[in-house]
């Protein structure tokens, strides 16, 4: 394992560290967490918090700012952070209206996310949640009841951000975000496998001339290998799978996320953006918002994914396109 | 090779049209050029324009926009664009006042710019032009005669980008860029080469346990290798080197930047600000603007730099946190 780190269980109290250091006008660390917190001034709205195992950065750390997230709870590499740390950044975010919550569905998120929110009932701070389950590629999976939640993540942290600044109800965030999940899929593939530094090995093994098709942002298996093929290749098959599923008509309106895995150049990145476009003119969807870069990666997996949002509101344009102050956005 | 790409040869021209779709309320690509140019509004400002051999993603197309560059010529990878292309990013920037260039200090690019300068002289458009070398590794390499150009390039794109914006002349761009240049150290490491697509194999060897200091962006030899050694090592030689540069004393000013080479993960990039930051804290230096992330990258390079800026005017403060409307700042 050749990586620019100290002690592998450190990695994630001196990520964090180090990330608060660097914007630390942006934001805070909420003492003895490793739960990142906005600085802004506090504005009587819903406060909006996720998070989950690191390994995945940008997410959900780098979407903490004015128009976003309030907080993010970073647990271990590829583990869900414990219920008294997702309760303190649900304290932290509280300014008497509630505080909404955007969760992966991996099992061990949805139970120590729902166990905060009990904790936090007993506190009486009203909390809702939804849950994000774009993946399409496999039903049920290594840590997974159901689909995965992956890079399509990251639109519904900015579409409810966006929502909760302008002033939405608990209860407008839970309709809205449920809308959004519903309409939202992903799909990805990997070259290669990530390293968790805990581990210390690549966490699969595959061919140097292979592609999977499907794998899950912690390795999960996907749906099919092939030999390595041209990029416009890959992006048929990620773009006909998206196809099946949202069943689309010709002007169809869509967010666009293709989202690097860690380790993938944005050389490639923009070369697959290249061969989606095609595909997707041809299907003549109205692609009103695009969006290409590493958002939800798997520490240093090579691989990318794609994600389609069909705007059923257009109003979700422009919550996507109102400005905010993160990191990574 | 295993890499998301259709023809080797064809990378960089699909890259670009897939970068202007992505953004394309943003930029949008010269007519048969591969030059990235901002669609924003005519100013009456002096233009700016950078570029160089492309696989250094986001740089430099990704700080095109308002508030950065006016433009960016993409050559193809490792490898300068030609006076022609330049000329045309240099022709479409003009708005009258004349265009500053920003190039980095490798012999082809400063050729090349310097012939695109001469060309637009013909064509009654005044050009000015600052190299950038703060790479302070080894003097003279592979591509260049002096020190070369690394990631601090881009902290002179956002403070010449701001000053163009506020309307500075011409002579006043040179005189700030000189003056800039002159403040920028910059130090980086690798622990593997990049690929260039169009060559198919790494551009350098180097054993699985070791890790070079002073790699340059298109894998020019560093000044040592070692054995892989903790992030905080791998940051006190670092730190240590650009002391030396420096001489600073305590209480002095600077601007951080902490760059990726393209395949680093961001959860490396943070553990590695922690340990500068322990570091800096200790020689108490007033570190006023810090940036971590890719910014100039080496394709899928492995590693890290480190660059500060002395800030000898607290205008550039302001110039570096001045709002811009770009892809990737």
């Amino acid at each position: 394992m050749k990586k620019i780190i100290n002690d592998p269980s450190a990695v994630v109290d001196e990520m964090v560290k180090g990330l608060v250091f660097a914007y630390d006008g942006l934001v805070e660390q909420l003492p003895d967490t490793n739960v990142v917190h906005r600085k802004a001034d506090k504005n009587g709205k819903v406060g909006l918090v996720s998070g989950g195992g690191s390994g995945h950065e940008p997410s959900h750390a780098g979407f903490v700012g004015k128009g976003m997230l309030s907080a993010a709870v970073c647990g271990e590499v590829f583990t869900s952070p414990t219920p008294d740390q997702i309760l303190e950044a649900i304290k932290a975010s509280d300014e008497g209206q509630g505080v909404f919550l955007v969760i992966k569905n991996y099992s061990g998120d949805v139970m120590n996310f729902e166990m905060a929110k009990d904790l936090a009932d007993m506190e009486d701070i009203k909390v809702e949640y939804v849950v994000v389950d774009d993946d399409i590629a496999v039903e049920d999976s290594t840590y997974t009841a159901g689909r995965r939640g992956i890079a399509g993540t990251v639109l519904v942290h900015k579409i409810l951000g966006a929502a909760a600044e302008e002033g939405a109800s608990l209860e407008e965030l839970k309709a809205l975000g449920d809308k959004v999940v519903s309409s939202l899929k992903s799909i990805g593939l990997a070259l290669s496998p990530a390293t968790n530094p805990e581990v210390g090995k690549p966490g699969f093994e595959i061919g140097a001339d292979e592609i999977e098709f499907g794998v899950g942002i912690h390795g999960e298996p996907g749906y099919r290998r092939e030999k390595l093929q041209p990029s416009a290749s890959l992006a048929e098959e990620l773009v006909t799978q998206l196809k099946k599923e949202f069943n689309w008509q010709s002007g169809d309106s869509f967010a666009l996320l293709i989202n690097g895995m860690g380790a993938t150049p944005l050389m490639e990145q923009f070369v697959f953006t290249n061969d989606v476009h095609h595909l997707l003119q041809k299907e003549e969807l109205d692609l009103a918002f695009k969006k290409v870069g590493d958002y939800m990666t798997s520490i240093d997996m090579e691989g990318i994914s794609l994600t389609l949002l069909k705007i059923a509101d257009s109003k979700w344009l422009d919550y996507l396109n109102a400005p905010v102050t993160t990191i990574a956005w």
